[in-house]
C-alpha cells in the first residue's frame, strides 16, 4: 500500500519573532496537503525574557549553558507562550492542532548530554520518538506542534536542538509515511556566498557538501543543520528542503538536499 | 455495561506553589486507580512574574483584568512552566501524562465573556469540551493535565476559571464515565468557621448550603466554588469532594457535597 504523505516542518529565527511573517507562514502551513507536524525553536524571545528577569547567561567557551533559570525561561517561552500562540492561530485558521513538548504523551524522550569537556547543563539528545502516539494524533487529523524541549524517562525537561528534533521525528515516522522534511531559515537556503542571499544552491548532494565544507564555504551555523539533513536522508526520509520563511511555497528558490 | 471510573481533580493555591506539597500530592494522584484528569490553576506564580516584569495589574472594582500582558504571563506560567513541570514529574513517576490548554486538540473551546458593567479582558467561559479527543487519550492510558486556559474557535486564548473547567470537563465526560470530581483547597474542606480548620463540614447538601449562605457563613471565595460543585452534581457527575492538599487520601476529613 502506498504510504500517506507527511510533512515535517521546522521553523525558527525571525519567523518566530515577527508576528506578520509567522501569520503568513502559518497560512501556507494550513494549506499544505496531507499530514503535517510543525516544530519550532524560540528565537530570541527566551534571551529577551532572561534579560528582563535579570538572569545572567552562563557561557563556557562562548557556548550558552542551560542552567535552572534558563530552563525555566525556555519552558515558559517555548512550551508556553510561543507554542500556545501558534496552536491558537492554527485553531483559528481551521487547522486542529495540538501543542506538545517531548514530555507530553512521552512523545520525545531524551538523554541528558554526557559531560565531556563541557557540562552544557539541562541539554538533551533525542533517544526515542513515540510514533504510536503521534500516529494516533495524525489519524485523528490533529496536527502536532512541538516546542524544542524533550524529557528524560526520569522526568527531567531538557533543552533540545529543534533541528535535531525535526530530523528525528521525520526519521521515526518514515516507517509509516512518505516523509518530507522542511527547514525554514532566515536565509533563503544554503548559500554559495553567505553575504549574497541570491546565491542559493538549488541542489546540494553529499559530494558537493563535502567539497564546500573542505573549502570552508559553509558557515558554522549551517554545518550542524546540514548534518541533520543528510542524517535524515540516510535514514529513509524521502525529501529534505532548506529554504527561507516561504519554504512551503512552490516556485520559490530554495535548496533541495540530495543523498 | 457499567461505566468505567474517571476522577477529575482540580488543584491550585499552595499545592502549586510548594514543590514538596506538589510532589506528595502527585504521588497520591499517580496511585489513584482508574482514568484520571488533572486541572491546575497558577497560584501566585503569574502575579510574581508580572511583578518581576514590571507589568501593572489593572483592577476594576477590585477585580483583576486580564489584559494582553497578563494573558502573556498566564500563558507562560500556566501552560508553560507549571503545566510542563507537572507532566514531567508524572512521566518520571511512570504515569504517562499530557499537558494541554483548551486550544490543544480544540479540547476546551470557550466564548469571551460579554462586557456588561465591567470588561474583564481576555476572560472566557467554557462552551464545549471535546470529549471525543479526551476519551481517545484516556483509552490510550494517557492522563490529561489541563492548565486553566481555554480558546475561542476563532483562535483567541482566554484566561478561564480552573474550578469551572474542572466542573465542565467532569460534566461532559459523565456521559461516558462514572465521574468523581475533587477540589483541593488550601483549607481542609468547607468550614463551618472559616477561622477554624478543624470545623470541616463532612456532608454538605443543597439545603444546608442555602441555609449557611443565608446566614452569611460561607466565605466569598467559597461561593463560586460551591456553585460549581452543585452545578456538577445537578448535571450527572456522581460524586463531588472538597478537601485539602490530601483530598485524594482516604480516611482524611473533607467535605462531600450532596445533591
Amino acid at each position: 500500500m502506498k504510504k500517506q504523505k507527511l510533512s515535517v516542518v521546522k521553523i525558527g529565527g525571525k519567523l518566530i519573532e515577527n508576528e506578520n511573517l509567522l501569520q503568513t507562514f502559518l497560512r501556507s502551513f494550513v494549506d499544505l496537503q496531507g499530514h503535517k507536524i510543525l516544530i519550532h525553536g524560540g528565537g530570541i524571545l527566551a534571551t529577551q525574557l532572561s534579560d528582563q528577569l535579570g538572569y545572567k547567561s552562563t557561557l563556557i567557551d562562548g557556548r550558552r549553558i542551560t542552567d535552572e533559570n534558563t530552563m525555566k525561561v525556555i519552558t515558559m517561552t517555548y512550551a508556553g507562550y510561543i507554542n500556545k500562540n501558534i496552536v491558537a492561530k492554527l485553531i483559528g485558521s481551521g487547522c486542529n492542532a495540538i501543542g506538545l513538548c517531548g514530555a507530553d504523551g512521552s512523545s520525545i524522550l531524551s538523554k541528558r548530554r554526557a559531560v565531556k569537556d563541557i557540562d552544557y547543563g539541562n541539554v538533551g539528545d533525542v533517544e526515542t520518538v513515540n510514533t504510536e502516539f503521534i500516529c494516533s494524533l495524525l489519524t485523528q487529523q490533529i496536527t502536532p506542534v512541538f516546542s524544542a524541549i524533550s524529557c528524560t524517562k526520569e522526568g527531567q525537561l531538557l533543552n533540545t536542538n529543534a533541528d535535531s528534533i525535526a530530523a528525528e521525528v521525520a526519521i521515526a515516522l518514515s516507517k509509516d509515511f512518505e516523509t518530507h522534511l522542511f527547514y525554514s531559515l532566515n536565509k533563503n537556503g544554503v548559500l554559495m556566498d553567505a553575504e549574497n542571499d541570491k546565491s542559493v544552491i538549488e541542489e546540494l548532494d553529499f559530494v558537493l557538501y563535502q567539497d564546500l565544507q573542505a573549502k570552508g564555504l559553509i558557515s558554522n551555523g549551517m554545518l550542524p543543520k546540514l548534518h541533520n539533513c543528510f542524517h535524515a536522508l540516510q535514514h529513509n526520509v524521502n525529501n529534505v528542503y532548506v529554504g527561507g520563511v516561504d519554504v512551503l511555497k512552490s516556485g520559490i528558490k530554495q535548496t533541495k538536499i540530495l543523498n
